[in-house]
């Protein structure tokens, strides 16, 4: 059982210690569900996604938002809490997040919060793969209505201060080939594997772009994430494939940014898996712009893919703001200063009250 | 029921259409085994290698030996007569190979043939994988009488000309490192898949060698049979593994072949995997010679590492030959003529008359 009476970092704590690699949120999901359907709010669950809402006739809606799933676990589970300091995977990519998201509903569901807006929680899995399988995606194809808002608030973490925008993400299979014969004869055959040399070399010497958009600084990368080849130990392979992650800011549409991986590999089979578009910053809105000036200070550019594109899309204002070190996410290493997933907490209750 | 009054091709059919690749002997083993003990013959079975023997109380005995395992099926079982030319995984390597020593078995068990030998026949199982594995090792290991004789032939193939010795073969992991992040962040980590580039580079610039042993010409290999690298499709990867095989001759040791592995790779974390030590051609002995000279044909060097390399560990001379085109080995398309493999049956009996 989650208990939302505990404050913001003890929520943290809960959520890190339960295991919820994306694929496997199930069990994350029935303690959200369970404990927000303790609460004056309608719940719903579609899959592992826990949707909650209220319904008081406000004029506007802000949508809370975050996911439950993190990347593999990195002998950093359970959470460790060492000097004000909480340690373990999910502590920063999102799961203080999604506690502050929880917080706000037990404050608003007992009473002690009476915001003037109508707000939509949601929880979603399947965030840390492809695109595909996004929980919010799902929602968003099959049940708009249930995003619907005048601002969502993304609590990915952004370190306590607006990011905006968000860089686009694509991942395409690089493939070599050759031709199959034994070790023992190798030149009788081609081998892939030696083929993607080239490839690896073109991607180690690569110069990622820095661009200015809107005013805010995005910087671009291009890396492998897996690279796989062989048939057996005395075989020349045929084949080699090798996935790589193209991050791009804003100003490329998927395709122009599929074109540039295109033209990067020239000489090399590349097959499109996966791709998400990125979202210009958009603080220009007057929701936007009210949620800037409650929280304070000045906003930076979103390097990592969020679903505010996925909002974006749905023509709804979307940014960035949570605890934790966006840097520190996806590491063995990540967590999150107990104070500062407070303060995300006293600052969303700020724009709220 | 294997039948082993058919021809040798139409034995050989029969043993491909029974897949059996490494670790998956069994079903090939009882089949073997059975037909073995229809026959007055000493037959044994131990794990998936089957033994049979005469103990007629003659001067001299020979050792015949071949494996029942094949590399992974390719879209080639069952088999295919085309043309005088039977087509299938196996068919050279070396399925017809034991096909013809099972003839040679028929023809001495039903008085057709009358040696003026005692032999021996090892079925064995798991010669295509680590070395480690390999039925004739465990046999060599434990009970190295039942291997005992004066001449072992192994019935690889050598497209029915004698092949003497075999080149050494090694197997090392070269590990590359580096340090996980978010994709989307990538310049705060290490790539570890990137960082294989030089690795995959200098394989493909390696220039192997060609050098003379005793009379015989040996060509070398060095090749990447497997690499593997990735955590997620968002996180910058911490390793990456490439299996390289190196095929030396045997005038190298094995330890004298793992110091030059290490030399290619002097930058890279170099770990042995497996090691199987060639053999020099050793055609030398009285009775190889007399296997020469009833065969016919000038011998050549074998470039596939095979089991002569155990029988010579074991003092017992031994050499390859077999119906079948080494070539083909663990291709696709591998296929042998029918009429090579009647002709191997006829130079073996011709050996043994």
């Amino acid at each position: 059982m989650l208990d939302l009476s505990l404050d913001a970092a003890a929520v943290t704590a809960a959520l890190v210690d339960v295991e919820s690699v994306s694929g496997n949120e199930a069990r994350l999901a029935d303690l959200v569900e369970q404990a927000l359907r303790q609460l004056p709010l309608t719940v719903e669950r579609e899959g592992n996604v826990v949707l909650a809402r209220t319904d008081r006739g406000r004029d506007r809606r802000v949508v809370l938002a975050g996911h439950l799933d993190t990347v593999p676990i990195a002998d950093n589970v359970p959470s460790r809490l060492v000097d004000g300091v909480l340690h373990g995977c999910g502590t920063t990519d999102m799961k203080s997040g999604v506690a502050v998201m929880l917080r706000v509903a037990h404050l608003v569901g007992t009473g002690a919060l009476e915001p003037g807006v109508d707000l939509t929680w949601v929880c979603y899995d399947c965030e840390e793969v492809e695109a595909a399988r996004n929980g919010l995606g799902r929602l968003a194809r099959t049940r708009p209505d249930a995003l619907a808002g005048d601002l969502a608030v993304l609590l990915e973490p952004t370190d306590g201060v607006v990011e905006g925008g968000c860089q686009g993400t694509l991942r395409v299979a690089v493939r070599t080939s050759g031709v199959r014969a034994h070790s023992a004869r190798s030149w009788l055959g081609a081998n892939a594997i030696h083929a993607a040399a080239p490839v690896l070399g073109r991607l180690a010497a690569y110069e990622a772009r820095v661009v200015q958009v809107d005013g805010l600084t995005y910087r671009e990368g291009l890396n492998a994430v897996r690279i796989e080849g062989g048939v057996a130990g005395n075989v020349i392979p045929d084949e080699c494939v090798i996935t790589v992650n193209y991050r791009f800011a804003p100003d490329r549409s998927p395709a122009d940014a599929l074109a540039h991986v295109r033209d990067v590999f020239h000489d090399a089979e590349v097959e499109l898996t996966d791709c998400a578009p990125g979202a210009r910053p958009g603080l220009g809105s007057p929701v936007a712009a009210e949620f800037v000036a409650a929280v304070g200070g000045a906003p930076r550019a979103k390097l990592g893919w969020t679903d505010v594109a996925r909002f974006g899309e749905l023509g709804i204002p979307a940014l960035n703001f949570g605890p934790g070190d966006p840097n520190l996410a996806h590491k063995p290493e990540e967590h999150v200063p107990v104070q500062q997933v407070l303060d995300a907490e006293t600052a969303l209750v700020r724009f709220l009250s």
